[in-house]
């Protein structure tokens, strides 16, 4: 009974200790990612559109808070605690409507969401010290966040863009 | 002297009517272009993106005003008075930067912006009503207006796609 007992609390201090460095927890030592949708992501201003061709194929649209887009108008490095840059995309697909007006294939446009539809970096310098400040998420057209090793693919990504605070995407007036 | 003053009155006369039928002037039998690029067109909201290859070779966004964005989301047409469609090109130019990360040639992004820089469609069913209630304007890399004659070739290639009251671009959440 008393070993019972003891089993049972040591599996509750272990689940205690690993709430305590839980992704989200606040530790500074280790990636930490994001697993909510930012509210209003939609409403936020442009940053700049880019195509992935490739695997990816699509076509996107790089957003910010007003944070990010007043850091990026500003020239300001490194971004603010509290930016968020927001990335959707979209299947690159042909119009046939538009080419048809022009006369030949020539327009590309947005079509419905792929597999991975949104991604955001948040930046907050104490929480995502480990990832450069920043932390990482993504979600699935259905809003379902990435699991964490998917997640953890980010940084090592964006660590050779560290003279523009690990963002890619720069501004296009 | 009297020859002089009826002279002058005729003068003022002409001008008069030259400035009631001048475009802009309210005319509702007359294509009237828009000479003004609309104030705070880079903070709206985005509508959507495309590419347009062949002789543009662009990478576009396509944002609205807030009455524009409005309609779009209400799925409501016509698009009410007051609604300005705009539309930002930037040459297509591959990212080196993006594709050394990526390891293969993939990323394609918005460079400088091209000849036509802007576009923007302003709904104004009385003003513009020869032109299906929009007036097209066109601005050059420095912001200078395009000629009537280029204006006039708008409407034409809009009217295929009256159903969706003449605008081309549809809204991706």
């Amino acid at each position: 009974m008393r070993r019972i007992a003891s089993l049972g609390a040591a599996v509750a201090l272990m689940a205690a200790a690993a709430a305590f460095v839980l992704p989200g927890s606040g530790h500074a030592d280790q990636a930490v990612s994001v697993t909510k949708i930012p509210d209003g992501y939609r409403d936020w201003k442009l940053v700049s559109v880019a195509h992935e061709a490739g695997p990816l194929n699509d076509i996107r649209a790089i957003l910010g808070n007003d944070a990010a887009i007043k850091a990026y108008r500003d020239k300001t490095l490194p971004f603010p605690d509290g930016a968020i840059v927001a990335r959707i995309a979209w299947k690159y697909v042909p119009s046939e409507e538009n080419n048809k007006v022009f006369g030949r294939e020539q327009s590309w446009v947005a079509g419905d969401p792929p597999e991975w539809y949104l991604q955001f970096m948040v930046k907050d310098s104490k929480k995502y010290a480990a990832t450069g400040g920043w932390g990482y998420a993504q979600f699935d057209k259905d809003g379902k966040p990435a699991p964490d090793a998917k997640l953890a693919t980010c940084y090592p990504c964006h660590e050779p863009i560290q003279s523009r605070d690990f963002v890619f995407t720069r501004y296009t007036p």
